[in-house]
């Protein structure tokens, strides 16, 4: 892998170039972006060696397109239509139902892989971007056998030399389960921030009053409305579907309370204790 | 202050007694726990130097009730009764206005003092204590002005040497407050496990899916249920009040995104980043 081409060189795409640099010392990553304060601080960061425009990437070894879910749906059909019939091309986007369905008869489908690392912060930009934000996380792909033998196991071999886990998934599973394990608990921590903020917002001092408990709960209300929007977009079935289910349980919650039923609120808690044996092992 | 009672040598009385020990290392640190096996471990982590009976407390300095909220309310008036006139008893609880409520007219009313530490983990028991969890978090104290004057140096100079942070409130703006700083995020991360879990227990391959988003989010659904559960029914009012608040907003969330608003849903994200300015300073 000689000449990579990183397409919005923000948390994901830039960690993911600090790790493929490591990896191939040789290789030259470019970076494309509309934002040219990211381009010049990922310059200056040593996170890409040059900047690049989008018709470049025709002589590109492997592209990676790492920018907003609704935007990669118009930007891979392009992208592929440009690239040659030795170069990978991998998205990393939240959602993969669209984005395999809009490529599903591009004639050069076997050039693409759709992967969705499971790894990020509240943060976003190539500042955001570290290197060890993706060894030992989960890397999802989906419809492998869509693309050419060779380019898969180019791609795998990045991922597992990176230290990842593979997990393979067809789209639609993806995007119905990501609901639950991702893009709920945005919502409900966005809507708990909104609550406590709409409540408190005159009242400063109250802020002396959050632990670490509000922090972590609310951790995730700092993230992106720019990257979020299209997600929950693009996956709204399955997102709606996660509200009223999560609805549901805190108004039965608000009514065991009403009615003094505190034995209820007790079992409702230790049963969900069990969350604890689920997530040993979780990095 | 030489003789030093905790009763319910868990998280915070556990962490409370190891910075005592070291601001005193003269004191005699004395535990009492209903709890046999708590006390042993309490013993051979050198969290407490011996066991006591509660009958002891006559012979306290510095009583600590750091028991569940629904049985400190039983078990203070009691305690009150032993003391001597010099003795500081001091709570640690997270509702306030029951546990000032059920002492106000007790005739050494003077000897307490109400506060509420704000810190603590997902964990609990004397394992879980450790010495950094009370340094720089604030402690709120209530009804100061009940509390006799060389008692209530006594406190704030214990914690103002731990190294926390002061603030005066009243009980009732404290529950109220509280509700919305801690306890909803508790029902919050509470009912978004039960929602995961419920969805996909029969599917153990999908928590590979889980993020560093969905665990920071869930923590504390880890949380003690016995510890819990008191809790929520002594602020029942103000935590279905925050509950209502909460579902409102979730629900008008899931309501733009079936109408298709994804504007309205980005600008909801927008305002609710505020919360970076707010968080910001807090350990």
């Amino acid at each position: 892998m000689k000449n990579i081409y990183i397409i919005g060189i923000g948390l994901i795409g830039g960690s993911l170039a600090l790790n493929i640099k490591k990896l191939h010392p040789e290789a030259v990553i470019y970076g494309i972006d509309n934002n040219p304060k990211h381009l010049e601080e990922a310059l200056s960061l040593h996170i890409i060696d040059a900047k690049a425009e989008i018709e470049d990437v025709k002589k590109a070894d492997l592209v990676v397109l790492s920018i907003p879910v609704d935007t990669s749906v118009i930007e891979l059909p392009k992208i592929l239509d440009m690239v040659s019939d030795e170069t990978l091309v991998i998205d990393v986007g939240s959602t993969k139902s669209d984005i395999c369905k809009v490529v599903d008869k591009h004639p050069k489908r076997r050039n693409f892989l759709a992967t969705h690392p499971i790894s990020g912060t509240e943060f976003s930009g190539p500042k955001a971007a570290f290197m060890e934000l993706l060894p030992n996380k989960t890397n999802i792909i989906c419809e492998v056998e869509k693309t050419a033998f060779k380019l898969q196991q180019k791609a795998i071999d990045l991922f597992v030399n990176i230290g990842m886990r593979i997990r393979y998934m067809n789209p639609e599973a993806h995007d119905k389960h990501i609901a639950y394990m991702s893009h709920l608990s945005h919502i409900s921590s966005f809507m708990l921030g909104k609550t406590v903020i709409d409540k408190e917002k005159n009242e400063r001092d109250i802020f002396d009053m959050a632990g670490s408990g509000f922090e972590s709960t609310v951790r995730l209300a700092k993230s992106s409305p720019e990257m979020w929007t299209p997600i929950f977009e693009q996956n709204k079935i399955n997102v709606i579907e996660t509200l009223e289910d999560y609805i549901k349980n805190l108004t039965q919650f608000k009514e065991l309370m009403q009615q003094d039923d505190f034995d209820a609120i007790f079992r409702e808690m230790k049963n969900t204790n069990y969350i604890k044996q689920i997530l040993k092992g979780i990095a």
